[in-house]
């Protein structure tokens, strides 16, 4: 992991100190570089030291330490320059990325929030120290000593849970029996997708990045079957194998070549819900691998539908709703790679594309 | 056009005869070789005569007289030998052609048909006769004298018809003022899919392979706008150009670079129907174009939807009525591509694929 000290820029903060005198020090990692193709580096994102006032925390504000930050793959797509495929926001050169996270208050400069509470924030600076503005319907404070454990709000109740309900449950909305594929069934989103469906009592196998995951995603995760994408050398021969009486539901996170094997094995009147595509993300769009079967989506009357969970915000508090349901009875479980400290996110976001965590990914900062 | 004298078969009816004696002299197109690639030719599909000996109609059947076929281009994926993209089932070697079309009865053995009597066929031999069974679920019997031309009830009333009124009308369901792009808007499909559109107050512009189709379809059909595919290099260069804010629906039937082209210009919530992919029947589906941007569908939340007309037989009265109704109001209008002789079927198959006919493709035999 590259460590770097960048420039040194200050912030208006107020009260006390994480270091001596009337600054706190900060670490943050800023887009230094787009990165059009490939995992981005050390040359893309850098680390930089930031110090903030204190004595000066604007009313309506507050000062937060961050705690945990969730690691996506969709944080990619912000990093590529162009705006392309997700369509999402490019991270301004210079500027600090964002992600979901979970804070803790430090000063607070607004009556909705006092020193200690803690709270989730969709859009968390990647920093060790923020000051951010006080806003509730942002963020939404947490009793992180209840029956639900904070990381489990980076993850079954964040954004890799919601996309998960909203593919299976929202969208998929599989009948009990039916045959359901999930690729990267080990991560974030396919491990809570494969339990989802679960209960809706369909047959459930994913595809993972490993043996090791394979087991994983049986043992914990309640797939029905897996099987290891690097060790099949035609997809077409293992969806032969493992679907002898097609799918029915598809929840893709990871496109190209295994969403086109997928497209000869799909029963009539198919579900292909596009969560994600993880093994396009570090392509431009003409380098991306093309699907050559799109006339099965006539012949066997597909729907291939495609979301991004800001459009369906209007949900998550029925999402939230059930979610705690099932984590408090035990329905659902999770399961965690936690990287540790804020140098460590270019390292966790890498990982994401190499397949090598269980579970989500999440950085935890204290 | 090859015209070649096959085998001479017989099969039995009763009743008078064209010709002489007891038998009637019949032509019939018969699939001799798949196809696997390219445009069949006269070594795939072959003319053969053959003897209907007329003293033995079977109770329940009528000898029929075929008066007009339609020439659709799903035709062509049922001559591949391989059950692929459409799934349709494959024409047996040495049976004839099935088409959507119309034909008179010249004997009947079933009291619910006489002699004189025209009716629609969904599968309606390609040949000159045809003992048939008398089945009213299938055997439709039409006025001819009506105000709808018989050839309507094969373009607007038949197969591309009801294609367009389901992509448009029951799955693409526009609002007013959206944007609705039409490829193949020249054919049988896009000639009615562009009025239906324009019915809902949209935005129509089609694309179509000749500069005096694109005179057509916006003098005949409606078509606010339109272009030649064959004159654009760069289609992203014309989508841009033709729609400044974006496709808002897609009725797709040529597939290929087209579709890969529209979806970097769909909008947000964009719906895109797959009604057949026309650039793609003739190649197996390695060899088809690869689509290299779906990663659009999830950022653009499209929702793509194939469909099959057997499996909306359920609304076939809901749309004879609609489309009766405008075509009385004067509110549709239809050209035809005609053929004439059952000699002409492969050269009217074949035309299909290199975008000459203006309107749908129907071979007259009478």
């Amino acid at each position: 992991m590259a460590r770097e000290n960048g420039e040194k820029t200050t912030a208006a903060a107020g009260g006390e100190s994480k270091s001596s005198g009337e600054t706190v020090e900060s670490r943050e990692w800023y887009m230094a570089a787009y990165s059009p193709q490939g995992i981005p580096t050390s040359d893309h994102l850098k680390l930089r030291n930031v110090s903030i006032t204190l004595n000066s925390l604007p009313a309506g504000h507050v000062l937060a330490q961050t705690l945990w930050l969730s690691v996506d793959p969709f944080l990619r797509s912000m990093m590529s320059g162009t705006v392309d495929g997700l369509y999402l926001p490019q991270v301004d050169l210079g500027q600090v990325v964002k992600t979901f996270g979970i804070a803790k208050v430090v000063k607070s400069g607004d009556e909705n929030y006092r020193e200690g509470d803690v709270f989730l924030n969709p859009f968390q600076p990647v920093a060790e120290y923020a000051v951010l503005p006080a806003n509730p319907a942002l963020l939404r404070k947490i009793d992180v000593t209840g029956q639900i454990s904070p990381l489990d709000y980076l993850s079954c109740l964040g954004v890799a849970g919601f996309a998960a309900w909203l593919g299976i449950v929202l969208l998929g909305d599989p009948k009990p029996g039916t045959n359901v594929f999930i690729s990267a069934a080990g991560g974030g989103v396919g491990m809570v997708a494969g339990q989802l469906a679960k209960l809706r009592g369909c047959a459930v196998i994913g595809s993972t990045g490993s043996d090791q995951k394979v087991q994983l995603i049986k043992d914990e995760f309640g797939y029905d079957d897996a099987f290891n994408y690097n060790k099949e050398a035609d997809f077409d021969v293992a969806l032969t194998k493992y679907f002898p009486n097609g799918i029915d539901l598809y929840l893709d996170n990871v496109g190209g070549t295994m969403l086109e094997a997928v497209l000869n094995h799909v029963n009539s009147h198919a579900k292909v819900i596009l969560c994600g595509m993880m093994s396009q993300y570090n392509k431009g769009w003409k380098e991306r691998e093309g699907v050559r079967n799109l006339l099965n989506i006539v012949g066997k009357e597909v729907t291939m539908k495609g979301f991004m969970e800001l459009s369906y915000m209007n949900h998550f508090g029925d999402f939230s709703k059930e979610m705690e349901c099932h984590i408090v009875q035990g329905k659902i479980r999770t399961k965690h790679k936690i990287y540790h400290g804020i140098e460590s996110f270019l390292e966790s976001l890498e990982s994401v594309f190499l397949s090598i965590n269980d579970g989500k990914v999440v950085l935890q900062l204290v």
